[in-house]
């Protein structure tokens, strides 16, 4: 535990110190002597400064994309940008401390927030994380990563325990929060409302200290999520400095200092976490500053710009003609009503929003024309009359863009989806227009995967857009007429069909309980190496131009492996190219996924313009942790890179042989015998040992028979207890002569 | 724990009582005053009886079908009666206990001893698992029901732990053992070797003692695998009383028991045990037995006759021809060299051993022809020469038989398989046999699963003959020519691919854990809730003669559900049909498989014959274990009854409503505001208390909207921690004020 001792802590009564320890408000702490008031307000793509519990805005803001469509951009410079224009609104609205970013895992396609979350994959999602917080704080305020951890669904959030081992915590579920940690400093962490298989998150004393000060060296201040706290003693206990919201429960914490439940130092402990806090996360801390809208406007749209993701462009249906006389149906209620964030506590009172149908219209003039198609409610049943209208519009025009999408109503904090599928009406609607017309462009609004197996030979032409704030309407119109040049990937995989996710069976759980059974097996984990088939794979996305990729090059460095490359546009069309690493592992001790992404970086290139890429692995991109050294463990031996478009379109490979780190494996009781003797050290001691035995003849069987190999997977330690003539304690013995005499070796 | 006082306890001296809770060595206890020697043997299709830990046997016996073969007859009383002749050998041979039966769960078909275990479901497992130990305890000697529990693997089989659920425990992997223990009171439960959540199985006090005695009331004799106690003192605490084998650790327990560490009744406890084990299993009990081998031979002949699967019969290409002058083939050294049984400690040495070749030559006379094709060594490639002169054979015959399958090297107790692939010298051969001809029957002697899907077009039929014990060649020789109607079907689904297995990506585990991820949705219970196509499924299997459904009539009972209906031979052959009813939920609290089996019927029908059948189902069959309640529950609704030929072959279906069982769902503080008023009690208590609340408004969310539905799912517990007008402990009390009002209702 870091202790206070070189800090001036404020000389405060007991009962001063637990009011520090809980909320004031929904939306502030209270102040002590020496400890002002901080603030806080959501959130990760926008400030939402409310008054109460409820959840409607007082205070407009600039929404930026929400994570699903900026991730997608596999930029964290625009994040870290989007993040710099967030602090700035913070500060500008005296807010200390902002509630973002959120960085959880993209468990299953169903969970209701996901469109607050990056990614499936934990690099994608940590680089963004670390990004935001960044941006954020480089405007003085703090930021507040969250929710750590396991808090992969909606459903029964504030109580349902994640059955998750360690494996799958360390190597899913934690490395973005230990990125952002490590290499952001956020001011604090906001622990999550869910359990971890038991233990409540704000109660964990394992997630809260062990894991994020000591192995992560946290020093900023643990903030519960909004209700997270049930029992305030064991919260305090466990590492949770600040619990939010309101004064609930301070006596608690008063009687069990008093008891000698609660140590005092635990308390001073959190009071000196508050006092670096309000010095370190403070709105007014850079001196004023003033919002310029419309500059925090053209932050949003840039960003928009780089999230959709073209998700198929048969025979270049997309862009559309910018010029010429081309007439434009454009159908769906989203290109008017745009969709461009979601429900919850991430929502942002928007300064404006731009819609698609007026910023096409603003390119294009009068040869777009519009039907709605759908409503968003009884979104069951088709409404016959604007499928007729919309089907005439799409009959006497040369190209109908489609928007469709998922309604507020579909998605949102506080429940999760039970479909991935578009709304019927939709879909319907899509069915009609596509029967009078075979130039189809589809243009998706959603903040979960939607499938798109079902329909996509209807389409011409997908553009995934995400949610992309409120100026996503404008980006997708530079988008579709080429104005832009798409450059969004996926970070998530589109299955086939929501049966094909790994977390089928085991999402959202029951009674109580979610068991995490596909353990690291998390998005394109799972479906490349079962090998089963997805409709657009992770790190997917098309562009305008074509890049060649070329010159892979592999060096082992003493960190881990440098990978060197290039990346060429061989297309007619300016664009950006998002690069990625993958590294695969046949060899090690532990089942591993088939490749995992190791690094990405996106170059952007004009037409015939080249980039030689090199991204540094560590050992970590190596490694495995291991349960049973507890550590990150790489085991030598060949690995493969693989670089490519897509984690299913690898243009280049080559194979890396890395040296052994992390704990070294030790012989014990329960070592096999073939391991025993594979180990020459131990190989030494038990042949030994053997000899003295009258039943020796027990240890020699040919290992080439099945008897043989039944019998060499017997753990010694097991083996004799079956030996009567091996006297009490004879494997506790030779485990001791293994150990002295790697002991010796090593000193001599 | 059950108390010894009404019996006779030996007087025993402390170091007496620790020798008779370890054996005397390899295969027998040590005789005490008062309590003689007891022997047991291995194994659960015939007897092995040995000198040491070699697993070489002395003495012939009968091997009777492997549980692989005999449970695809799905006929429990054929199980019986092979019992029965297998108890008989062991009065015979004077062995006290027989370690069997096997009915461990298949969880993956890679398992290397899958062929000692009968399904991939528990109930199937229970029915055979009951008949065997009913049979064998028929003849006065004791069964040993095995391995206890949650040993579905080889790889690191001693030491690896099960993560393992309990929901899944309770409804997968023990009611097979469950129905054993309740139906047939087994003289002795072996268990396992390997850890369940961390705990060894020989020092499970919650599996051995909680589980096993408590809920289920078993009052024989807990006896550990052979060398898995790790921790003789902590096994006998946890209610194992036999060690085995050998008498390593008695000073331990002796020590244990002077110290106070080892209450001495637990040692009275296992004498009392040990010494009602004698006087019930004994092999002289009913007097001595000759044994007829030759009946024996029949037993295992019929027995034999009902195991393979028909998986394929195309255009009726089998049975063959018995008379006129077709000539036949006969491919492959299975054929000649039988594979019928498994590697490992079920090795029986049989009294004779039937080949396929012989028999067929017997009945067809010299029209039959034989090719070996392969050899069982040398097996990755093909010998030219063998395949040369198999083509040429098949090239002058009008039909070809050809017998593939798995080596002995392939699979064994011990060892896991990497691969459900038949060997690649046996597929090449396969291709060249059917490109000369396409008149190819293919059977196979493999204890566990192999895939089909690479190769099945090659074949016009498939007989999946598994491993049939000693007069398996003369039944495959049968069924090949009519004289014997296939009636076998799967207890084992066949995945097109290895990587469909809901274990893929959890099997075997690695660094001495392995994560039962798949939870309750194994074998068919996954393959059936995921969509995933099945080159085979669960339950399959066809016949020389065709079976027509009709009249399902569902009745509710007192105990569940009673299920009737119809089956006639509508075909021109006799035959037996296995008629399979599953259960479909689509209602409950807890997440289920799509459906599950609840019941079967084998029934023998001349041509034109009908059986009406009813079927009796327990509340069980509608029942899950939850885990909030810790129990046994039904939620009452409409379940689906579905009865069929297989698990996809559905002839009738029908529901019927359910009346609730088991303990009662109570509101909690962790139930949600909208489960308290969803309540009627609930919501009164609630609404009075919201009354007193000066922020009462933050309980009028309209529920219709997202932040409704957000705020309705927050538990009562959590929302008042966020409420600073509740008083402290205001979540207990509701809950209090809620107990007392269903008590009051219930005394009112």
């Amino acid at each position: 535990m870091p202790r206070a001792d070189d800090e001036v802590i404020p000389d405060l009564s007991l009962e001063q110190k637990a009011a520090l320890a809980s909320g004031a408000d929904f939306w502030s702490t209270k102040p002590v002597p020496g400890i002002r008031r901080i603030t806080m307000n959501d959130g990760p793509h926008g400030m939402r400064v409310v008054g109460d519990i409820g959840l409607k805005s007082r205070k407009e803001a600039t929404c930026f994309p929400p994570a699903v469509g900026l991730g997608s951009s596999w930029n964290p410079a625009l994040q870290r940008e989007v993040g710099e224009a967030i602090g700035r609104e913070a500060r500008g609205l005296g807010v200390d401390i902002v509630l973002g970013p959120g960085i959880n895992i993209k468990r299953s396609p169903l969970c209701g927030r996901n469109f607050e979350y990056v990614s499936e994959d934990p690099l994608v999602a940590g680089a963004f994380g670390q990004a935001l917080v960044e941006g954020i704080q480089s405007q003085g305020v703090g930021a507040s990563v969250k929710h750590f951890a396991a808090n992969n669904q909606e459903t029964d959030r504030m109580h349902v325990s994640a059955e998750v081992d360690e494996r799958t915590l360390r190597e899913i579920y934690f490395p973005a929060f230990e990125r952002v940690v490590k290499n952001a400093a956020p001011a604090t962490v906001m622990c999550s409302y869910n359990r971890i298989n038991g233990v409540y998150a704000s109660q964990n004393e394992w997630l809260l200290t062990r894991v994020l000060r000591d192995d992560w060296g946290f020093d900023g201040v643990v903030v519960s999520d909004w209700g997270a706290v049930v029992d305030r003693v064991e919260a305090v206990k466990a590492g949770l400095d600040l619990k939010m919201p309101t004064a609930t429960g301070d006596e608690r914490v008063i009687a069990a200092a008093q008891s000698g439940e609660l140590p005092e130092f635990v308390l001073d402990r959190v009071v000196s976490r508050l006092q670096k806090l309000a010095d370190r996360a403070d709105a007014s801390r850079l001196g004023p500053v003033e919002i310029d809208f419309d500059a925090q406007h053209e932050v949003a749209l840039r960003a928009a710009l780089e999230g959709p993701v073209l998700l198929k462009n048969e025979n270049g249906a997309l862009p559309l003609p910018e010029t010429g006389s081309t007439r434009i149906a454009v159908i769906g209620e989203f290109a008017r009503t745009p969709r461009y964030q979601g429900s919850g506590s991430s929502q942002v009172p928007a300064t404006r929003v731009d819609s698609a149908l007026d910023a096409l219209t603003g390119i294009l003039g009068p040869r777009v024309r519009f039907a709605p198609g759908f409503t968003f409610e009884g979104d069951t049943d088709a409404d016959a009359g604007l499928v007729r209208e919309a089907r005439a519009l799409a009959t006497e025009s040369d190209w109908t863009v489609l928007f469709l999408g998922l309604p507020d109503s579909y998605e949102s904090e506080g429940f999760d989806r039970d479909t991935i599928a578009l709304p019927d009406n939709q879909l319907a609607l899509l069915e009609a227009v596509s029967a009078v017309t075979r130039r189809v462009i589809v243009v998706l609004s959603n903040g979960g995967l939607v499938e798109t197996e079902s329909w996509e030979f209807r389409a011409r032409a997908i553009l995934e857009g995400w949610l992309l704030g409120q100026a996503g309407g404008t980006a997708l119109a530079q988008l579709l007429v080429g104005r832009a040049n798409p450059s969004g990937k996926l970070t998530e995989s589109i299955p086939v069909k929501l049966e094909d996710t790994s977390a089928y069976i085991n999402f959202p759980g029951c009674e109580g309980q979610v068991v995490y059974g596909e353990r690291i097996y998390v998005g394109y984990r799972y479906y490349d190496t079962r090998g089963l088939p997805v409709s657009y794979p992770f790190g997917h996305g098309l562009s305008y131009t074509e890049f060649e990729y070329s010159g892979l090059s592999l060096a082992v460095t003493d960190a881990g492996a440098s990978v060197t490359f290039t990346v060429r546009n061989v297309g007619a069309a300016a664009g950006a190219e998002v690069a990625q690493i993958y590294r695969g592992d046949r060899h090690s001790r532990a089942d591993r996924p088939v490749h995992e992404l190791v690094g990405f970086r996106k170059v952007f290139l004009e037409p015939g313009e080249s980039e030689t890429v090199t991204v540094e692995l560590d050992s970590r991109a190596f490694a495995y942790w291991s349960i049973a050294r507890h550590g990150w463990i790489v085991d030598e031996g060949l690995f493969t890179i693989q670089v490519g478009a897509s984690s299913r379109d690898v243009r280049l490979a080559g194979d890396v042989r890395i040296p052994a780190s992390g704990p070294a494996l030790r012989l014990t009781a329960f070592s096999s015998i073939a391991e025993w003797f594979a180990d020459p050290v131990g190989s030494q001691i038990l042949q030994g040992a053997i000899a003295q035995l009258p039943d020796a003849h027990t240890f020699q069987l040919d290992p080439a028979t099945n008897e043989g190999k039944m019998f060499a997977a017997i753990p010694l330690g097991h083996l004799l207890t079956m030996v009567p003539s091996a006297p009490p304690g004879a494997a506790q013995q030779l485990v001791a002569a293994y150990d002295a005499a790697l002991a010796a070796s090593r000193e001599g």
